[in-house]
């Protein structure tokens, strides 16, 4: 009976596993790479905080490579527009991450960047990879 | 043992079987935001459809957001070939959806829209987020 | 009875969280399909295999199709930089397919492609929702 109880309560937690993974809706990886779509793919995250009914809904990691993370620069003439949205969506927990190939190639370090950033050393495509494998919803903007 | 070992195969051999009829390749949702990929992204699901032996083999849904979504306005001006493409695969059985807040944005009703398109008032992204948690795959032309 | 049969049905439901979550970190396709993006795209796959610690840990594909298949073209004007990273990649086991409707539509053969091509058939779109239905995760550059 000793065994049977651990083998209930491993498939248990198997079943568990498997309604946490059902339950995905709420982590998302929003990906971002052509300066140009920045704007778009900050409101594109304000709409969805606001559709699901508040940020404690959703789990939200944008990831930033290439001509994109240029848009985050956080220089004397950076966009206004830009820098508003990325302080109301970091404080509405949206996590923000860099590429750290691309931030050698632009040569800037996370103190040049808006508001807080994460540095992803194993590459953008790589950590959008990774996130995908631990449930998250993919959208590229 | 010997029947706990049993047991135990069993139900590794039921989560394989499980596993391989999890089978979802059949549903899919179509993502479009840019007005310039409308044409091509229609092509796409005309060519997906025809790829997969006929619609009766495909479940699709066209959300679309953004630009994208005035290329679908249904005015005088509209372009006759996009008009030809929602009739025909309306026809066969492709959803068409418009995230409410463009709906909103660019002042549009569905009675503006060509065909019969859905209005989701969650949103375009919260919509595309929701479909993939259903197990509808991405696919983003 | 009931009992085992729950036991069996929570097992199944372990099995296929198990199979979701183990197998696919490391199987990921590629998609391409603006020109322009072409090297951008073969940058992010050799950044993408540098990232996760060399080819043996990941296995890519690379789906093109539409206007970006041309940028394959092994003419003699085709670009040499692209030529060289196809090359390289192709060289560490990344796989680049080809839609056979785009084959197509451009007039071209295997043999007009660069490197080692395959042709897909079923088309482009249908192929990278086969490979996703496999595990594979979706990355569009």
């Amino acid at each position: 009976m000793n065994i049977m109880r651990g083998i209930m309560a491993l498939c248990v937690a198997g079943g568990l596993a498997a309604a946490a993974q059902a339950d995905h809706a709420g982590k998302i990886v929003y990906h971002v790479s052509e300066i140009e779509k920045v704007g778009f793919a900050l409101g594109n995250i304000r709409n969805h905080i606001n559709g699901v009914g508040g940020a404690e809904h959703v789990e939200i990691v944008l990831v930033a490579h290439g001509p994109a993370l240029k848009a985050f620069h956080d220089t004397i003439d950076a966009n206004p527009k830009i820098m508003d949205r990325v302080s109301a969506l970091q404080g509405a927990g949206v996590r923000f991450e860099a590429c750290g190939n691309t931030m050698n190639a632009q040569s800037v370090s996370l103190d040049d960047l808006m508001g807080s950033f994460a540095r992803r050393d194993e590459g953008g495509v790589v950590r959008i990879a990774d996130l995908q494998s631990q449930g998250y919803l993919y959208i590229r903007p």
